[in-house]
């Protein structure tokens, strides 16, 4: 059995009619909440005419459909480091509440201004796991891992230009992390870091 | 407080004075155990001099020098593809154990012997943490990570030759695989994943 | 003497007038089969105005002309890992079958999933010759090349996003497979998958 | 069952005492021809001491234990372009041999004397597979591929300096093979050629 | 004084003003031709608005401006592999011819159809100069550096795709030949081998 | 005129005789200092014969002759962030420090410890120009640039291992700096900060 | 307090209203001037609609609103080499000058006609700090960094085709000069480098 | 007929007798000049005890064996940049002289320095073909390429380190030239542009 706190669909290289079809045969199924993942606007239209209360957040381009109450246990905290970091940070954040956790989001923090990072410690010692959403070049997340002791999940983004080659620099900045307790995903895999960070929450409850 | 399980030394680019200085301060201060990471046997005959029941694993290259008793929990499991991805599947192995962990060992299953794998699911499934450890083509975390619903840490090796460049065709296999829940440290990276299985592992007794 | 069974045209690069001009040639010549590939519906529907009976295979992209009665010997297997990698797979297949080739498929048997795959073993061992299609992190070519003892014609897609690098991940992995019987060819080329596989089935026959 | 004809150990990254073990293990056994590759002279003695009859190729740096009679089916073509290439093209050819199949050698045919290549089209056109080993440019794989309607497998290797970036140039020349009927596998993999060769070459047999 | 056989004006990040001003200024000073490479078609017009006469070639997208006789000497020749590597290899040819060099063309001879290419050796002979264009694994400048004794400027192109990393495989495979007398400009630099092959051919006159 | 307050001999790549020569020819013209960078004790031991007061920093490999009583203006500020990247940092230094430069120097304050950074506050703030020395992910010069309003000139080192490949993280990182007033010299190159530190410095002093 | 001179806002990733929420919050706070960078022109419509004196470079894509009477001390050269270069370099001639710094420019000075750059020696002598933009070869930074002794800042452009590959070979040169005093920003920084110059050139003021 | 000037060995990849049973058989046929490239001084210490004559430049590695009265025609350039680029342009210049060529050498002209190369103007002019040889960060062969309508031919060395990547810096940029007229050849190899230079020298003559 796989999580089951939420089914996902992928939907990049998928056509609208086969995500809506997957959408309403998972629905139909009944069980937990339902997220689509890199879903265009004409997707969750598409959606949204046969599961009407199919809900989508742009930024992310998530598309959430909710069913059943859903317990949530914490706590997950992403942070992230610049403006245009916010749908990779975001899609971890949807990620993580879709399946079950508390998600608190601290934006905006990154290491060119480390006070704004330093005045939230007490977020950072309340989480149990740490998303480190960063691009360019992605020093946020040894910075945090050095912070606390829980276990950082890194999350490159392929912000920037130039020698940031689609996020490979902040790629291998965080791969080579001085801190310890850091690993990585894939550049803009936020689902794959909030996914990740949901079976760490959920270990102590088992 | 930085996890208080062990005391780590990372030997590479460090004078044997300097890391028996170190190690000597360390246990003069009393408290956990250290680890000594990347140590040649030339840093162990140093330490040996100074601290006589210091241990090394000639293998994974470290020194362990264990200090009071010291509960484990459990269950880290550490699988590792093939004979030559030894050493980092002990350094990973090594410094779970040092931090209080239960560790099980898994080696040599290859995803070119499937089978082998497979019959391993019972302890795939009493794991609470998977460290995945595999060079050349990298493919068993993807295969891991598809098996379990648990966190998998997955540890390119630089074992290989030709177009594996060191390690970065099993990075980028691992980065990119298609199972959800597989996070990455560096290549080689042992310490940097048993440290992180640790953090995690101990999550559910806070 | 070339093959003999299909002749080729590879649009890519060729305006539509080009490669109307070469079909009605080679179609003119009698003989056997003819197949465009990396066809645009627009070259396609530039064909079709000449040669009636020309078929299209949206997916894969291919222009079909079929000739005389072609006697197809067995038995070839495409495997691929998702959805994206569908008209990749399909190029492949549809070129070995063009060249005189039964062609089995079994799609979507990524190794996130594996008893997917271990499902279809009769089918694996049935087979001459296997050609395996995936992307992201290509892991699929090492399973199957560990439970065949058949050739491997291992083909990296382009799918995938982050430090899959156009393929590159998949290409890196399969290059480093550690199961023996497998080679790779170019990314996304599938026809070089299908042709070499017709190669190789046709050897028992002469 | 696993190809039967020999049993293959690769020695990189084992000691001669794990080499002489699975040896003599696989010896003891019985069955077929044992093959060791990537054998050391240091370790070839040791095995010496426990298996009198061992053979060592100094140049492909294998050892061959023959065992039985083995009945050899034809014919695999092993071409190489250059003197530095010949450890490879023989770890190639032993390989093949060892597995039950003829082998023919052409070496020093680059394509920079093209005629000497063109002198052997007798040779060309009687193999069933043929294994082309080239480093530098890698364009005999081209070239060849263009001659003949039969499989060939190229094997980039790491001979060149500058920008051949340790077989990286005749790897990518390789993949990117305008003629039809090409794969590819890992620089400096003439074991991997010579496995595959001989599953395609006994197709015909079954 | 810089060449003047011809005035070169390179298109590429200048607006069409600024590409006709500095037309009309070298029109107006007399002297040689004028060439204008990369030109966009709505630059033609703009120039041809100007100066009437302006010719256009569509696949090497330049613009010819002939001034006075101009006397040529030979012979250079151009070859190409591919049709997708016409316009470059135009290009080359253009400029050459501009500069004042007869030019000799000999397209669509890729090593995977060698015959084509030594069917040529008349014109291989005669030529004092020879320009290979050649794009996926660029093996052709290594097959005529073979054949002939005359120097060979190689000109990768971006043709091809996959692991051919946009001209990069060819331009290693060039750089890397076996054959000597090669030397290798930009990817898709036409204009850059014409240039030099017209200073070489001119040598014997000065 | 070139500077004036130093000349430099670049010992890598010339033997022992090369650099007494040079050195010895310098020397008898007095003026200024003399150093020599990346100079082994071989070489420092030919020096010293001919010119006895000569000194050598055996962990910044640089030799110092020092001549006539030089100014020092200030203040240039070296932050390293690992042991491993003393060398370099040490160069950087002796360097600045040759040149007629007060430096004062702040070790060991990798942004995994961050605290220990911004209880430098001071020294950071007294700076007139900070240099910033790290390997792995580099991230210290970005916290530091984001510190203060002083030009930050951050050095890569080689130090790392595995996805650090050769100090390409560490530059890629610091090159990407999402904090301002930050460029950026060669991997390992202490002398070429410490040399423009030193022309930055100077500017006030015109 | 940061730098004082101007505040910036870096508009890529940003939508219009963000950028003009933030312009308005700044101009509100009355100091000084405000600078925009990577500002597309419906960005700038849409400030310029609610700061009616906000001006607008189209090359440079920067909004500028300038408050108060600044004084400006001198003296910053910009150097570019090609006519493709020269957004970059007003963006960093224009962010130095929005900081307070008289900023002479020499554009087109490629070293290929070397005589133009060496006819503008009294600049390069004037000159306090000078950044040179280069795309392609970026040579530019090392002939101008031996011929003065003052920091030079080096701007590698993505100008260029082919082997330029998005401006790494101009960024690889300047990190690479055998010239002293030269450091290097992101490829098209030229925001970076006209902030750093006048961080520098500032220093002789305070 | 190839070349006819002089019979060339390439050493690397070749044990020593091989090098001499070549040199003997090349030296009984009569005929030219011998020449062996990347020579070991025990390769060379092999040939002489059986050709007496033979000559050996340790710095170049290049074995020597004159044969009859060469005429030389003129005149090949070379220019180096630093010192240690001296082996491999002393290798293009022997290879040059060795296949009847006036060869004039210009060392250590490095950029950096302009005005050491300006003043050898007479020389640059009086050159009918040029060849570069530079590390690091390769600009000499644009600055040369701008002062001459002489074919130039570039050789880029791995002189340097760290971004230098084994002398892929100066490769880039070369490829990348500016100038027109130079094209390059691979990283290190001085003989194939002392080669190619003699074909274009020895153009004029036929
Ligand atoms: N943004 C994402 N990036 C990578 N993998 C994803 C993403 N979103 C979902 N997935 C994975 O894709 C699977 C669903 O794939 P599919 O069955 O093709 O829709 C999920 O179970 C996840 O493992
Ligand atoms: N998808 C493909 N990728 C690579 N090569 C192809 C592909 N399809 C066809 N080819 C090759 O292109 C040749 C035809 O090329 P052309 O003569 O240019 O049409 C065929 O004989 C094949 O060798
Ligand atoms: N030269 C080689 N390169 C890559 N793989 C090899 C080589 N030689 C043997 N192998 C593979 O290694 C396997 C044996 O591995 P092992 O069990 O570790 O000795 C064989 O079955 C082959 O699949
Ligand atoms: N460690 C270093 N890395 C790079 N360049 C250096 C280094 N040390 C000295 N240099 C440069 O090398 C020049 C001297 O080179 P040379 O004349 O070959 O001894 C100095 O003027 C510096 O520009
Ligand atoms: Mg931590
Ligand atoms: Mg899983
Ligand atoms: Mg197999
Ligand atoms: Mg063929
Ligand atoms: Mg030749
Ligand atoms: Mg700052
Ligand atoms: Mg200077
Ligand atoms: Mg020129």
């Amino acid at each position: 059995l796989r999580q089951g706190f939420a089914e996902v669909i992928y939907c990049a290289g998928k056509t609208a009619e086969q995500v809506v079809a997957i959408a309403e045969k998972l629905s139909a199924q009944g069980g937990g909440n339902i997220l689509a993942t890199r879903a265009t606007p004409e997707v969750y239209a598409a959606v949204l005419e046969r599961i009407p209360d199919a809900e989508y957040h742009s930024l992310a381009r998530t598309i959430m459909i909710r069913r059943g109450k859903q317990e949530k246990i914490g706590n997950i905290l992403v942070l992230s480091a610049g403006t245009s970091d916010l749908p990779v940070a975001e899609e971890a954040a949807i990620t993580a509440e879709m399946m079950g956790n508390h998600v608190e989001r601290v934006y905006d923090t990154g290491v060119a201004g480390i006070h704004r990072l330093l005045s939230q410690t007490e977020k950072l010692r309340y989480a149990r796991v740490i998303i480190v959403v960063a691009g360019m070049e992605g020093a946020l997340a040894s910075v945090v891992g050095g912070l606390v002791d829980r276990p950082v999940i890194a999350v490159p983004t392929s912000v920037g230009y130039g020698a940031s080659f689609g996020g490979l620099a902040a790629l291998l900045a965080m791969l080579n992390s001085c801190a310890s307790g850091v690993s990585v995903v894939n550049i803009d895999n936020g689902f794959g870091a909030g996914y990740q960070a949901s079976l760490i929450n959920h270990l102590g409850e088992n």
